[in-house]
């Protein structure tokens, strides 16, 4: 259990009913450039081999162009990395993001705070 | 489906792992206000009975004072409304998430925009 009080914001890029862009997705971007491929990306997510392909085929469906480039390359299979649109939309977004965190700073947040207990209180429902 | 591209935020008050504000509760706040009741407003807004006042439930014990007030009134049985507390908490909540809003006038939001497909592809996923 996280204590305390915390204002979460959560930015989705819709296309249709599809979510082009989020927090899930930006992480799994991030996460393959540091680990150089898909799979070792969402291993280190947490995530199934499964469910990091998927938020690949969304991206891929969702942006003009690829976000992720693969390399059928050498003895050890194929690497990845972010193309420079993939750069570009997870810069973007992370701004989106930032812009965002500034109502964490605002007074209605600092009122809002002041009206909350400090833990809840059990819940009583069986 | 929804056609086009938007830019969803969704603003959450935690506390601990509860979910103290977020956009089903303020609008069931809403609906308190405008049906008179909490049972209504759960039905107006497409809710079980039991989801309503699990809702309640978690805003009262997240917050210090109640935001919702019962009357065990007269013959067709006892309507709520807001207290000023739940009042106060509402606007403040509308106020962050104007100020959200925001970020769907930015220039990262209109870049990002361009580089989405008019609509996602199919998925070709079985």
């Amino acid at each position: 259990m996280t204590d305390g009080a915390t204002l979460k914001i959560k930015a989705q890029i819709m296309l249709g009913d599809e979510i082009a862009m989020g927090p899930g997705k930006a992480a799994l971007l991030e996460a393959i450039t540091r680990e150089g491929s898909i799979s070792a990306a969402g291993r280190a997510l947490g995530m199934s081999y499964r469910r990091t392909w998927m938020l690949v085929d969304t991206m891929n469906r969702c942006w003009a162009q690829p976000l992720v480039e693969t390399a059928a390359g050498g003895r050890h299979g194929g690497g990845a990395r972010l193309t420079e649109a993939g750069a570009r939309v997870l810069a973007h977004y992370r701004a989106i993001e930032a812009q965002l965190g500034d109502a964490q700073e605002g007074t209605d947040w600092g009122v809002l705070r002041g009206l909350l207990r400090d833990l809840p209180e059990p819940s009583r429902s069986t």
